[in-house]
């Protein structure tokens, strides 16, 4: 039988930066945590939304009309074919959910291979 | 602009149990967080998984091959199809996930009204 997922547990078994990794699976979609520190490039994702919610720390999500500011407990979703750029000063952590396959990157040429953990 | 969503704050604004109340949209999913309390009915839903995250407290998910328990940072995904009765013995409160329409008790007739907060 399934089991229940524990976020905290699951962060505990990497340490690397902009690399999500698959919890579950929701209608399709992959549920992640990723742990996220300095600046990702400007990207889009044409097709879908991009769900972030944040569980430790803070991550600014860059937008072009202005930036969005999360901390721990806040969640903001990034409209598809919004151009973004995530920043995280320091490192955080987020629970993020993307349609199977999605590239993280906006490109499939450079995107983060996400694997279950 | 959007702006970032706080759930404790969105939390804080009302009281009632089994009512999920919606903070944002993605790709035609309700982003949603609920409190409960006591025990919900077995139901099911045949064309969604289910998507809970615990926030606060505790919650039991019954299905009728076991129990899963989930306290706070905790996450699990009823499949489609599977009959599940969630059971909060204190309150709890809980982001969900579900495609907009669905029926929180599976059934159009009893389900709650989900609005935005």
């Amino acid at each position: 039988m399934p089991d229940s997922v524990n976020l905290e547990a699951k962060l505990s078994l990497f340490s690397e930066h902009w690399t999500p990794k698959i919890l579950a699976a929701y209608n399709g979609n992959d549920v992640m945590v990723a742990k996220l520190k300095g600046e990702y490039h400007w990207h889009q994702h044409p097709d879908t939304d991009d769900f972030f919610l944040v569980l430790k720390g803070r991550l600014t999500i860059r937008l072009r009309d202005g930036d969005v500011h999360l901390k721990a407990g806040e969640l903001f979703v990034v409209p598809r074919g919004v151009e973004h750029q995530p920043v995280a000063e320091e490192e955080c952590h987020i629970l993020l959910i993307e349609p199977r396959g999605t590239p993280n990157s906006g490109d499939p040429a450079t995107a983060a291979v996400k694997l279950p953990i």
